[in-house]
């Protein structure tokens, strides 16, 4: 567990992209950072305040985030001194980087002599067991994707939001580097050993027995041919009773494939489902979340009105229309019974079976 | 690779269970193999000269495996300096054990200082890329599973014999410890990062432009909740053209997994076409291998009627009737037209299909 508050370190980063993981951390747990620490030539910015490494301590910081990420996931030299001096004035340390902190011997070595924790979030953890698949208690939400990178972290962090603001109980459960972040704990499934993959999403949705949901960050896609085996998984071992599809509309082609043409939605939502049967009894969608950046802004609401005819689902863009419909169909399938987690539900699931 | 001819080591093994990695290669690889080495204690034979270190190289060998594996597959103390002498007399070493040879220090330095070769091969390559699914020129056929441990190495070995047998180019393509061993290089694709596995499928089959086969060892099943991720990387990474089912008759539950029960063999063959279009164009299944050994003798051949009116494939008992008439079925339908690879084949297609 990475221990809150944050100082997000952006160091010398120029490229808005390169700060992605500090700027989600920023803005999905604000209540939880301190501030920034910037270096000199750092042309980017999070509006929260500029601080040195005592100034963050004494603000109550208690670990620094590393928040730049170059293309290799490779730390910056510069970061090194920097990392260092963040350890001596009594903050740990987490990053999300391929390169692994504890790997810079003097970072290490430092960090050891001060009782520092140095948290490489992408490492799995070293006892992970193989899933087992074994039915367990508790409400468990994944959202799965027609593709990588289709807006998976950010729908279920907005369901969060938007379950929490409603009162009902709700846990993002993070699957990757930056989602790990925010969230403080997690597993980076695309990093386990390929026989753990199913095992690891168990360990981060055991048996629950209240009535608060696991809302679970998808990866990839079933129709990825690099990362279908990450997905599904997952799938398994999420052991989903609701489903939320993720989808960038008007995409041009799988993502880094040229050529390889897009899922019919509807046909993703089958296969999911016939998927998340070997492990789940009676999963469901509840939801078709889209980014739909690439449309022109008066053909947005029309493309999620026909998804929604097709499909008998809600959808919407969570960047401008929030996920208040997805929530409202997982409320009245799931909510309106007081029953237990996993008692039989009420409500028209059959509806949105439809695809 | 690994280099012919070979030494197996039995060491101290009571359980014929704990030498089956020995027993495929001597099984499979009758000429590769000039002895057995064991030591005093050692109940179990594999009916091949019980040599010394030195005899061993003077007979030819090359290579000692390690074919003896105690419950954690980790190294019998009493194997240590059996190593170090074999090293020392000119062997390289290999072994499937999840304890690798060179994390034991005295191994590792004796190799070393006498430039010999320690394989482990349950550790994967270190500079694997993501799969990318693009269409590749060769022909490929993919055993998979309705379960673990249902002969999938056993069937792909037997379909290698068959077809070298009528003179049809193939080659035996490993991906787990026994079948590296055996084939004398592969990839344990369980072992492999999750994010790799299908990049680990496409590097032990590249595109071939002869027409020979590449026949890819399964592991898992798509059906198993602990292992489908591995399953459905190695299935779009191998972009089978032709599959076959491999399955246990009267298995009475999923293994290691009490009360699951095991899935239905026309749904297992639909599930796997559908996830196999992913990357490959047009796969078919050709044949069935079933385990019948749970059956009464008189039931077997009545057993795989059973299935062949049902499923419209050949089934087939490898170990009691070979794979005659699953080969039968691949060369119908890809060996009789000339033609290059991938080119549109004909035959009866569908009739496969019908399942």
């Amino acid at each position: 567990m990475i221990v809150e508050p944050y100082l997000l370190y952006l160091g010398e980063a120029t490229d808005p992209i390169s700060i992605k993981t500090a700027r989600g951390v920023a803005q999905w747990r604000p209540g939880s950072v301190v501030g920034q620490r910037r270096l000199p030539g750092c042309t980017v910015d999070l509006d929260v305040p500029d601080l040195g490494y005592s100034e963050a301590v004494t603000a109550g910081a208690r670990t620094m985030i590393i928040g730049d990420a170059n293309a290799g996931g490779v730390l910056r030299n510069s970061a090194h001194a920097e990392i260092i001096a963040a350890l001596e004035a009594g903050l740990d340390v987490a990053s999300g980087l391929h390169q692994r902190l504890r790997d810079v011997a003097e970072i290490r070595e430092t960090a050891q002599r001060l009782g520092r924790t140095l948290h490489d979030v992408r490492e799995p953890p070293s006892d992970l067991d193989v899933g087992k698949g074994f039915p367990r208690p508790g409400r468990r939400l994944l959202t799965v994707g027609t593709d990588c990178s289709v807006g998976k972290m950010y729908t279920t962090l907005a369901l969060e939001r938007e379950m929490r603001a409603r009162g009902i109980g709700a846990n993002f459960r993070a699957t990757g580097q930056t989602g790990i972040l925010i969230a403080g704990s997690g597993i980076a499934v695309d990093a386990v050993v390929s026989d753990f993959i199913s095992g690891a999403a168990e360990r981060i949705t055991p048996a629950r027995t209240d009535t608060a949901w696991d809302l679970v960050e998808g990866q990839g896609s079933l129709f990825h041919p690099s990362y279908a085996g990450v997905s599904l998984g997952l799938l398994h071992g999420a052991q989903p009773s609701a489903l939320v599809l993720c989808h960038e509309a008007g995409r041009p082609h799988m993502r880094g494939l040229p050529g390889r043409a897009m899922p019919d939605l509807a046909e993703c939502l089958a296969t999911n489902l016939a998927a998340a049967r070997i492990t789940s009894a009676d999963p469901i969608f509840v939801g078709v979340s889209v980014n739909t950046s690439n449309l022109p802004p008066h053909e947005r609401a029309t493309y999620c009105s026909k998804v929604t005819d097709a499909l008998g689902l809600p959808c919407q863009d969570p960047l401008i229309d929030g996920v208040d419909l997805i929530v409202d169909r997982l409320v009245s399938c799931f909510e309106r019974s007081q029953s237990a987690p996993n008692a039989s539900r009420s409500g028209n699931h059959s509806a949105s079976r439809v695809a």
